[in-house]
């Protein structure tokens, strides 16, 4: 791999980031707000920022960027799939458990539901993911799925992909946002006490997260190697630890089919944009 | 041009619902809010989102797509560049007065600046904006910055724009959402009046023009061709209206430059990522 040292230096400040954020989601409704709970109050609402960013912008963008490890590599393309898959099935999880406690908090209070345009674009980017990942598995996980058709959603794939992940931290940034509005009184959110401060250092980590993730995912030089350039090497003895199972052969069809289908793209792609 | 027509819709779209989204930022101030006035009062703050949403999403957002009209590709590269550059220091402007608007607005109404997070990131964004703008001249525009320079730089250059230009749509809905929570009082924003339901289609909209913007400028295959290869049909007479200018030699050598230098990055693209 080309720049492992650089990748490996983005990879850690995008787990240290990622990790930060998460702590301070906690800390947050720990320390200055209400705490935990499921009672239909205040400490059911705070699992939704909790659960969100550690769900739906932790894990999905750890998710987004599990293919680009190197000492991954050396596992089937499928186990990694399934990884991706698993770990996006988590975020999804994570997601909707933080809208039940947000609509079973509203409810309980008498709040009106969809009613901002954090809930509005939030909907719509939980329904776009959970669409993404049932396409994702029909398309890249079923065994019998064309070859041909891989090759024409994959880039669709990873746009949508990267553009609902981009939309999960600006619905994130206007749900801290409102909260923030929302919950500071006295003093207020204009006042700057210490937990908006605080707060606000969270919406700038979980900023800086995703422009690491998305820093990463979009380097053509970290991505992982095709399937046929392992094997070269597995056989040349480079990699023969023997990781591989049957469905390397597949894997290899799909991929070199889906190269071969998007040359016109890739020669496009040796252009400079400048 | 491989998918002129569906280029020709995407473009249409985002034309449409970048002016779209123009149009409903006017009326929101005009026939919700209090109009447009230079007055320290609520009619100097309603400039800065109509600013905002015109100059530093709708220009920023043409600005960045300005490469991909095929009908540009005979004028000569060095052109396109003023273009770009251009676009991007009128939508620096119109964020700078939307800026000074807000700031003069708050000072006269004794409101402190710069509290929220919507401040902090929109700041920050605007900051990364200009120096993104100062290095573009430096390292693309100044006749003799070094090639080779210029190929390194291109892959950050286009990142930071697409971050810089995906953030600044998340600030603009973190600054819908103060806006509506602040203004909205009685009926409140959570009874859904009739303006929050325009404001939250109108934050929709910079969404959807936002996410056409994106899909345009990432699809390798709609991207201005090599200079050497306009070149080359315009000796074979293809494109033979003579469109070109003395700046022409040294955009192809630095294009050529920058694809050599890139080689292993492209070698790489071509690879698919699932």
């Amino acid at each position: 791999m080309e720049g492992y040292g650089l990748f490996l230096v983005f990879f850690l400040w995008a787990l240290l980031s990622g990790f930060v954020s998460v702590v301070f989601a906690l800390v947050w409704v720990l320390r200055y707000r209400e705490g935990l709970g499921w009672n239909g109050a205040a400490e059911e609402f705070n699992w939704h920022p909790v659960l969100i960013i550690t769900g739906f912008v932790f894990v999905q963008g750890i998710a987004i960027i599990v293919y680009r490890l190197p000492w991954t590599w050396k596992c089937s393309k499928f186990l990694m799939k399934l990884i991706h898959a698993g770990l996006n099935t988590i975020a999804l999880t994570l997601a909707i458990i933080a809208l039940v406690a947000v609509f079973d908090f509203h409810n309980a209070q008498k709040i009106p539901n969809m009613y901002s345009l954090h809930s509005w674009i939030g909907l719509i980017a939980v329904i776009f993911y959970a669409v993404q990942l049932v396409l994702g598995f029909l398309v890249f996980l079923l065994p019998f799925t064309p070859v041909s058709l891989r090759a024409i959603v994959m880039p669709i794939h990873v746009y949508s992909g990267l553009l609902i992940f981009g939309t999960v931290i600006a619905t994130a940034l206007m749900g801290i946002t409102e909260k923030l509005i929302f919950a500071l009184k006295s003093p207020s959110y204009s006042k700057s006490p210490e937990e908006a401060i605080f707060v606000n250092i969270l919406g700038v980590l979980i900023l800086v997260f995703g422009a690491i993730v998305l820093w990463i995912a979009t380097r053509p030089d970290w991505k992982r190697p095709l399937e046929q350039n392992l094997k070269i090497h597995e056989h040349s003895g480079e990699a023969s630890d023997g990781n591989t199972n049957n469905s390397n052969a597949m894997e290899i069809s799909s991929e070199a089919a889906a190269r071969k289908r998007n040359l016109n793209f890739d020669e496009a792609g040796q252009r400079s944009t400048m």
